[in-house]
């Protein structure tokens, strides 16, 4: 049994973590952390709970944490690069569901997240925990650093794309569409229901933290520069992403081909059938992508449909995946549900 | 393993079964029938099963059905009742999550219904599928009539005050509001997403099929007569009940701890703290019943908020539940998800 | 041209408000105070009023306010009753959308709402604006307390039947279930979409402060004591209240008859066809009440559905209703919009 | 006062055009034609209607229809085209909300909507109804073809940019999506609630009807190819179109000021300051579409926000405008309601 303690639980991707986590088999949950609910039972915030998690949140309590396997961090960005060195030195490994230890280049992390980086040296170990791509490092790593959840749709939808060399890699565009659950639970007058209900529009069109992270990803697949305008948008739903991805085509190739080659074996990437449209609620609650290819007119644009569930393979089922790599477990160890459909 | 066909899986109901058994444990999937889709894959159609459930939709034929030890009907009205003597001569049980066993009396059947019964001489046979009421019964069952879903919630919250005696069985009322899905997956111009998005209304007020099958079951707990107001309401999401039950009281009593006692160990009733207003979400997707006892203002009418997920408590949950009783295995086995929250 | 101010015009009521002043062809808007917000377009805050509202926020200004014949308070509660014996005193005209004015009796509006009141003085005078009701009294008031939303869809269902003596008042349901702008826009957890969206639940049983309100009213149609259990819940939608009303016949009547009668000549209430069932969405963005009478299975509870939207009937609607009969015009001035269904 | 009748008022379209002619001060509606609801009160399917509707459905006869000086169709594709020649012969000039004018090339229709013009000679003299466009041919037109909902959300975002020659019209994109009242009101299981709600998906990515309407409007603008990616995707709300808009800059211009002198004067087209991100409930049930201009991190690609509701400016709202530019009326007679918002 792997002893796991999760610091900062009350937001979406921790009631998630635990969803998953109240069923994993190998996992023996030892602490949750808030500083905000100490003391308060885990099943009264979330009824859903009830029966499945005796646990109360707790303060953040460092022994308690080293006494872990595995800690993940389900914290707004900026705390988790300030309690791993700690964790680390005591051989408690760890995967942070934010994005501290995402970007490679602390410059590039200071510009995007308004703060200077507190540990440095880690971000060279981090490995970026997008199992498709890092299986093996992740096996392996004490620090993993999860991904957000558009470059997750993003990425798994251009990859074999970009890693073949078949797209102009300058002139991407990544229109994405994601659930509210994406911002979070925080008091936020802006997502209330009565604001975001019914009702549709993007944001950050002009930049958002996660253009970085799409474009790294990416330029580690190519020695070409790498353009990419992506623009998201907030959808009247609670889960689910859809990322619509455009690329020219600047070669020939059986494209349904090479993304069935590229993903042959992978547990958790469906390439649909041709002519297939995905829809995010074939994902919901599940650590699957589906994802889609078209070439609609017979053209040199290529359109690759990607969806997942953001807080299942965009935040907490793909950092179960990763741990049950990090411990040698079948990577779909707890993640075997069907979606919920309707 | 037990084996398993489902006659008419094309509904919300057949996908939410084959949810629950594509994973349960002691099943093997034998066969799933559907004249209209008869050779196309389940997951062309349920696009959340792709990689879950292999199996197509075949015609429904009676020797692969027969060869079967449970058959579960999720078809219209009216179907189960024309198959159920060939299947049960055989030996094959079954649980029919249609009305077709539900009502005692043909003569109320006919009249509900408006068709008269086809095999009359089963219905005293039919056990009514409400583990927390007829748990023996059901255990050594043929066949079982799986209940309806307002009849769940309602009785399931009116259960220990009318078996108590504490209340005015002549003036109960039932204010039931459900998710769309309890509408089916028919083309119907009138559940249309912008015919009931955004809106709410109630339906049927002048009387619904429910109706007598509450009152009946009420009836078997009480000597007394039963007069229940129930209006059925449409709510503008999926899944999801909330019963709100209202009686006079006519005796005193602790009903918190009347509540308790009666559910203590029950596996899928969850009575909550009291003050507490449970959420439909909270039981997305599990077939939990969660409870919660008012008495507003200390005043003689007792309010009971009730909650189920439809599709799982009050249908396709439910009869896995019955499954798992009639075949002597644990009783949640199969069903030991965490709601979908949020 | 009647010169009006606004006090509070940021949340949901203050939005509505300047939607259907903005149209109204007698109303000159002078002013529309936010602390918070001073100095910034109305515009700016909301894109819908952009072409329609020239107006910046601004302080509230006691000259500024005088200067108008009509203040309209939307403010929280406690507010009005600061301000009010100022305005009067010049001369200025006063509807307040909050609760200040409502309640008669200064105990219970201290009990309900947990501060003393400023001006119980004025509690008296004040006039509760149900023009169905008190239409005389509204032309020529100085002070008028806007109706709560719930009170305002179940006095106007109930009303007939306890103007006419023909229910047994002391036992009395309201299960009434409301969308989300019912509880503002102020920056609250518990009202995210991801909170509220896609789940139903119930609250404030124990007791909610439009219970009294309601009381109150029904208590000015009878000399019986009224006894009410009223249950509010919440519905993942953002417009529109349903009130189920449930009362006990004590006598014989023309039930469909007694509710035209009453209403015959009523601009904004609109008695349906016997059978009928209203919908929220029928008075989406309008100050209409649909009501329908049912008497289930022919026996002694009648039930009543009555719809509004509570932004409009329910709050800034009835407000410019009020205003139209306080000012001698059609009391339908600037209130003739057609729902927005779907 | 204009005589106005509407052929096949039943569905969504049919319904707002209803909505708004009810309260145009210049239009007198003499007929609505519904075979299959002839004789049934038009306020008995739509609630919304009561009180402002008081005809009833009528066969479509074709003497009442000459009779009228205007005749809308709100009919399924492929019904105008048979009887506009016997309308115009009798001076009843028409606005077709269908497709069957829409597009110059009766090759053209024929592949896209799968069946013969019939009246191809029509073709040339039909005016396509975008204002911002054609205003001039539109106040003399006797046959106006109403433009798509995609198309106008469309072609009002890109027409500066191509108009002024300073984008490559070889590689533009349209990421559109829209709310599920554009796919009508017909009896249809993949629109049901429980199948679109709380999901979001792409669809006809391989080539659907608008694109060649699309290409068209662009066309007329610009001597180059052009080449256009449009991807339509359904959201789970009711109303509501976003056009997200791509285009590579092949030259220098103040962008903001280009579409700002564009559209100076234009009534319903509303340039929102730089930096905005217009929502579609900005929109909701008035005739404007509101605009938002980008070039993300100050790379070579432009990105156009543009949000209409599909019912108003991208059916029936802009056919009223187009009425009323072909009967001398103010362009906004009749438009001026503010957007429900919230």
């Amino acid at each position: 049994m792997i002893k796991v303690g999760i610091v900062g639980g009350t937001g979406y991707t921790g009631v998630e973590l635990l969803r998953l986590l109240a069923t994993h088999p190998e996992v023996e949950l030892q602490a949750i952390t808030s500083r905000s609910e100490a003391g308060r039972p885990v099943s009264a915030i979330y009824e859903s709970l009830r029966g499945h998690v005796d646990l109360s949140f707790s303060e953040p309590d460092i022994d308690t944490l080293t006494a872990c396997d595995l800690v993940f961090f389900a914290t707004p960005n900026g705390t988790a690069m300030k309690m791993a060195p700690a964790l680390l030195d005591s051989g408690t490994r760890i995967i942070d569901l934010a994005a501290d230890f995402r970007l490679k280049a602390p410059a590039l992390w200071e510009q995007w997240y308004g703060m200077p980086h507190a540990c440095e040296d880690l971000l060279a170990e981090a490995v970026y925990g997008l199992p498709e791509l890092n299986r093996e490092q992740i096996r392996s790593a004490r620090l993993v650093a999860n991904p957000g959840c558009y470059p997750t749709a993003s990425a798994l939808g251009l990859l074999p794309l970009v890693e073949a060399g078949l797209v102009d890699t300058g002139s991407l565009v990544a229109d994405c569409k994601s659930g509210v659950s994406g911002a979070g639970r925080s008091a936020n007058a802006a997502m209330l229901m009565g604001e975001v209900g019914e009702s549709f529009k993007a944001y950050s069109v002009a930049g958002h933290r996660h253009l970085p992270e799409i474009k790294q990803t990416l330029g580690w697949l190519t020695d070409k520069t790498v353009g990419l305008t992506f623009v998201p948008h907030l959808l009247p739903m609670i889960r689910g992403i859809h990322a619509t991805l455009y690329a020219r085509l600047t070669g020939e190739a059986d494209l349904q081909s090479l993304f069935e080659e590229r993903y042959r074996g992978e547990p958790f990437v469906d390439v649909m059938p041709a002519g297939s449209h995905p829809e995010t609620r074939s994902v919901r609650g599940v650590n699957h992508c589906r994802i889609a290819i078209h070439r609609p007119q017979g053209g040199d644009t290529v359109v690759v449909l990607s969806v997942i569930d953001n807080l299942t393979k965009g935040a907490a089922g793909q950092a179960v995946q990763n741990m049950n790599l990090m411990f040698g477990l079948d990577e779909d160890t707890g993640l075997t549900q069907v979606a919920l459909s309707p």
